[in-house]
C-alpha cells in the first residue's frame, strides 16, 4: 500500500490557489500510483484563517470547494483534504476543523477535530466544535479493507511528559489503541519552534507503539504571517521506527510504500540551520503572500540588520534587496563602512542618505518648544524617528516591503524606538535573542566557507549610536546575562524570586522584568514577527498594558 | 434583607490595590447594614487579565490576596469576592474563574464559572476549565437561611433571541430554575457595548421570571485598555421589573432592600452620551493606570482631533491637554484658526508648530533618490510622518501620552498614514463611525449650551490637507454610504452579495471591502483603541494579513 504525504504551502484565504495546489498535487501522486492521499490540516482554506471564519460566506466558498474536489480527484487514489464543515443552521455555526475522505467523485467519510488547542498562537474554541469521539474507518485500499483512524493535528498531541499542564480530557490515542486499527493518519499544521520535530517524531512514535500500527503525519508548510510550518512530513512505523521524512521548509509530495523496508528520509537541518530556513521561509511567503516581490533594510553595521539583510537574500535573491545607510553625526566611521562591505558581499544594492539635514530641521523646529529641558533619550528617538520616515519613504516611492531588524532582546526590554527602528511590515528577527543573533552570523559565514557577514560586524560591541560613544551595556547587562533572565521571564513564565533562584542577580532581574512589561505599548505597536521560540511576542502572548504588575 | 452590589474599578495586575479597594468597599456596604456584598468578577486581580494567568506566581498572589480578605471581610455581611481559583497541581492549572463566598473569616464556600466566553475580545477558554454545574448554597442571611445561586458574568449570558451562534450546550438558568432558590447573583464584567445595557436587563429580566426569584448584576466599572466597563449593575425582581440600578461609568455601591418597594434607579445615559461618557471613562483609566498625567493631541481643524480633544478634556481636566497645532504648506488658513479657537473653546494649552522645515529638508534629502518618480502618496505621507515625529517628541520630551485621532471610517479603510496620524498610545475614537463623530460633536455643543467644536469644523468639508485642494470625497464615497457597508462588512459580516442586496453598489462595494481587507497590515500596527460597537478593530477581530481575499 502507497501512501502519499502532499505537504502544501497554502495562502490563508486564498480557497481557489489552494484547491487549484490540491488538485495538481493529487494528480502527481494518483499517477506516482498512491493508493491515498493525504493533505495537511485545513488544505483548503490554509492554517489559520483567523476570522475569515467568522463569515459565512468564507465557509461556504470553501464546501463548495471540497464539493469541486470530490469530483475533480477521481483517480485510482483516495484523499483527505482538510475543510470546514459546518451544520446545516442558517448562520453557519457550529464550526468543525475537519478532513474528508473523497474518492471515485464522492464524500466517503468525514473525521472531526476532537481536540481543539486554544493557547499560545492557537484560538480554535474561538471557532470550531470539538468532536465527541474520533472516527475510525475501513475503506477498501490496494484490494485489501484497511481501518484507519483520521486525526487532526492536536489530536496526537497528547504527552505526559511535555503537555501535563492542557486540560484535555480525552485523548483520542487511548480510544484508537483500543479500537485497534491498521494505520493512523494526522493532518497537521504544526508551526515551526526550534527543536520541535524531534518532538513531533518521539511523541508519534510512542503512539504507534501503543496502537501497534504505523502512524502518519502530513504537516502544512510555508509562512502564515508569524506563524512558519517546516513540513517534515513523516511516517513511524508500527514498532515507532522512522521510515520515511518529506523535505523540511518545502513544498513536498512523500510518497510512502508501507509494503517496503526501505527507508526514505529526507535530511531535517539541526537547531541554527532550522532557525536559517524558518526564518527564510517566513520571510519569502509574508513578502510575496502581501503582494510584493522587493524589499528595502534600514544597514547600520550592526549585528542585527546584518543579519536580516543576508535572510532577506536568501529568501527572495539579492536583486530583490535594497540596502540603506543612514548615518547621523553620532555614527561610527566603521558603522557606514560595515554597511557597504555587508551589501557588497550579499550582492545587493547599496544607498547611502545621511540624516543630518533632517535631524537639523527637526531640531531647529522643536527647540524653542523644549524649553530648558535638557536633551534626553526624545533626541535619540528623534534620530531613529527621522530613518524610519526615509525609509517608510522609499517603501512607499518604489513599492518594496520595509523590513525591520530588532531582535527579541532589544524587544523585550524596549531598547527600540516606536515609529523608528520599528518601522516595518516584518519584523523578521524579533523572536531571535541577541546571543543567537551572533551564532547565526558566525554560521552564516562558516556555510558559506567566506566572510558574509562583516567579521568587525560580529566583533564590535553593539551599540544603537544615538549619543556619543554610546554602547548596549550602558543599559542593559550583558547579553548573555540578559538573554538568560529573558527566557526564564518570558518562555518560562518563572517568576523574579525564581529567576534569582537560578543564580541571577535580584536588582538586575527586578530591573529586567520592570522593563520587559513597561514596554508592552511599544510591542502593541510593532510589525508581525516571525516565531522561532515556543513563546514569541505577537499573537501567542496577550498581556496588558494600562496595568500594574508587582514583584 | 439588604445586598450590596459593589462595582469597583480594578487595574488589572495590581493585585494589593484591588484587595485595598475590596476592603474599603466591604467596610462602607458593612456600616450601611449590608447583609451580602457582591463584587464584581475577577475583582482580585480586575478584568480581563489576560496572559497574566500563565504566570503561576500571579496566580498565587492572588489566593494569598483571597485569604487575606477571607480574614479581613469580618463584619457582620457575608461577601462574594472574585478571584482565580486553581486546582492543587504544582503548575497552577486548570485555572477556574471563581467566586469566593466569605463570611465570619472564613471561605464558606466557592463557584466556578460555566460559560467561558471565547469570541469577539475573550479569550477565556485560553485560560480556565468551565465547571460542570452550578453553585447553589445556603446561607443565614438577616435571620433565615437563603438558597441563592451564584453565577458569573456569561453563565446568565444565555438569550434565544440574540446569541443562536455561541455553542454553549448548557444554560445554567435551567439548571437554577429547575432546582429552585431565593436569589440569583451574577458576579460581571461586561464590557460597553452601544446599547447593550438594556440587552442585558431585558435578559435577566427573563431569567428573573422563568426562576421566579430576583437576579442581581454586579458589573466592573472603569477602562482596561480597549475595554471599557460601563457598571450600572443593577437587580430586577422575580416578575422582571428593573428595582435598583447603580451609577453608570462609576464606581458605586448600591445598596438594595429586597424587602422594600422602593425603586432605586440610577440614570442610564442614552445612546450618544452613553458613547460620550463611555470614552472619557476609558481615555481616563487609559492614560492614568499607564501612569501618566498629561496628554498631547494634535489638532487638524478638523473634526476628529476636536471631538478628541473634547474627550480628553473632560476626562483629565483642560490643564492637562496640550493641543498642537502642525499647518504644512498645503494646510488652509481656517485649519489653524479652527484648531486655535477649539483649542479656546475648551481651554487647553495651545502650541502651534509649523512642519515646512523638516518636510522641505526631507524632500531634499530624498529627491536625488527618488528619480523620476513622480509624486504620489509617498510626499502625502511624509508630512503625516513629520507630525508623528514632533508629537512624539512632545510626548516624549514632556511625559504626555499621544492621543490618536482617527476614526473607525478611516482605519477601516486605510485612509491614514503609519508612523504618521497614527502615531499615539490611545486610538480614542477609533471604534466611533465618522457619521457618529459628527452625531458626538453637536451633542457635545447642545450639551454646553455653546459651541465647543467650532462650527466651521462641523460644516466644512472634511479633508486630509496633504496636497493641494485634497477632500475626503475624492478618494472615498460619501460617509453615510461608506459607514452603511462597513457596518455590514465589518460588524454584520456580510458579503459583498448580501451587502448589494441592501441597496449598495456593487463597485463600490467591492472597492471598499478590498481596502479594509488590504489595510490588516496598518491595523496591526495601531493604537489600543477604545471599543464600542459589537465589533472593533484590536484583540475582538483577528484577521490575517497576508492572505488573500475573495469577492
Amino acid at each position: 500500500m502507497k501512501i502519499a504525504l502532499a505537504q502544501l504551502n497554502a495562502t490563508v484565504g486564498d480557497i481557489d490557489g489552494n484547491t487549484h495546489k490540491t488538485i495538481h498535487a493529487y494528480a502527481q501522486a494518483d499517477a506516482q500510483g498512491a493508493d491515498l492521499v493525504i493533505f495537511n490540516e485545513l488544505a483548503i482554506t490554509g492554517y489559520p484563517p483567523k476570522d475569515l471564519l467568522l463569515k459565512p460566506s468564507f465557509v461556504r466558498r470553501n464546501i463548495a470547494a471540497l464539493e469541486h474536489l470530490a469530483l475533480k480527484l477521481n483517480g485510482k487514489a483516495a484523499a483527505l483534504v482538510g475543510f470546514v464543515d459546518t451544520n446545516a443552521s442558517p448562520d453557519g455555526v457550529p464550526l468543525h476543523n475537519a478532513a474528508a475522505l473523497l474518492h471515485g467523485g464522492k464524500r466517503i467519510a468525514v473525521a472531526h477535530k476532537s481536540l481543539l488547542p486554544t493557547y499560545d498562537v492557537f484560538d480554535e474554541h474561538r471557532y470550531f466544535e470539538p468532536a465527541k469521539e474520533c472516527t475510525v474507518v475501513d475503506v477498501p485500499l490496494a484490494g485489501k479493507s484497511r481501518r484507519i483512524a483520521i486525526t487532526i493535528c492536536e489530536d496526537l498531541w497528547t504527552d505526559d511528559e511535555c503537555f501535563s499542564g492542557r486540560r484535555y480530557h480525552r485523548r483520542p490515542i487511548d480510544e484508537i489503541a483500543q479500537r485497534g486499527v491498521d494505520l493512523i493518519v494526522n493532518l497537521s499544521a504544526s508551526p515551526f519552534v526550534i527543536d520541535k520535530q524531534a518532538f513531533r517524531q518521539k511523541m508519534l512514535a510512542g503512539h504507534a507503539r501503543k496502537a501497534g500500527c504505523p502512524v502518519m503525519l502530513c504537516n502544512q508548510v510555508g509562512g502564515n504571517d508569524e506563524l512558519i510550518f517546516d513540513g517534515g512530513s513523516f511516517v513511524v512505523a508500527a514498532d515507532g521506527t522512522l521510515t520515511n521524512r518529506a523535505r523540511a521548509f518545502e513544498t513536498d509530495i512523500l510518497l510512502a510504500d508501507l509494503d517496503s523496508d526501505e527507508k526514505l528520509i529526507a535530511d531535517y537541518p539541526e537547531a541554527l540551520a532550522s532557525v536559517n530556513d524558518a526564518l527564510v521561509l517566513g520571510t519569502r511567503d509574508y513578502v510575496r503572500k502581501c503582494g510584493f516581490e522587493n524589499v528595502v533594510i534600514g544597514l547600520s553595521g550592526g549585528i542585527d540588520s546584518a543579519v536580516t539583510c543576508a535572510i532577506a537574500v536568501e529568501a527572495l535573491g539579492a536583486d530583490k534587496v535594497l540596502g540603506v545607510a543612514l548615518p547621523s553625526r553620532y555614527s561610527s566611521d566603521h558603522s557606514v563602512s560595515d554597511a557597504e562591505s555587508l551589501a557588497k558581499q550579499l550582492g545587493v544594492e547599496f544607498q547611502e542618505i545621511a540624516i543630518r539635514e533632517i535631524h537639523a530641521a527637526a531640531e531647529e523646529t522643536l527647540t524653542p518648544h523644549f524649553g530648558e529641558r535638557p536633551p534626553d533619550v526624545t533626541e535619540e528617538n528623534m534620530q531613529a524617528r527621522v530613518r524610519g520616515l526615509l525609509l517608510m519613504s522609499l517603501s512607499n516611492k518604489f513599492g518594496r516591503l520595509l523590513l525591520t531588524t530588532g531582535n527579541k532582546s532589544e524587544l523585550s526590554v524596549g531598547y527600540c524606538t516606536l515609529y523608528g527602528d520599528m518601522c516595518g511590515g516584518l519584523a523578521v528577527i524579533s523572536d531571535v535573542p541577541k546571543i543567537m543573533v551572533y551564532d547565526l552570523a558566525r554560521w552564516m559565514n562558516e556555510r558559506a566557507g567566506r566572510e558574509i557577514i562583516p567579521e568587525s560586524t560580529i566583533t564590535k560591541p553593539p551599540s544603537a549610536e544615538l549619543r556619543p560613544d554610546q554602547h548596549d551595556q550602558q543599559s542593559l547587562p550583558p547579553y548573555d546575562v540578559l538573554d538568560g533572565i529573558l527566557r526564564r521571564y518570558i518562555e518560562l513564565e518563572m517568576s523574579v524570586d525564581e529567576i534569582v533562584a537560578d543564580g541571577f542577580d535580584l536588582e538586575t532581574v527586578r530591573d529586567i522584568a520592570r522593563k520587559v512589561d513597561q514596554n508592552e505599548y511599544k510591542r502593541k505597536q510593532m510589525a508581525t514577527g516571525l516565531k522561532v521560540t515556543s513563546r514569541a511576542f505577537g499573537v501567542g502572548r496577550r498581556m496588558p498594558i494600562a496595568a500594574r504588575f508587582q514583584y
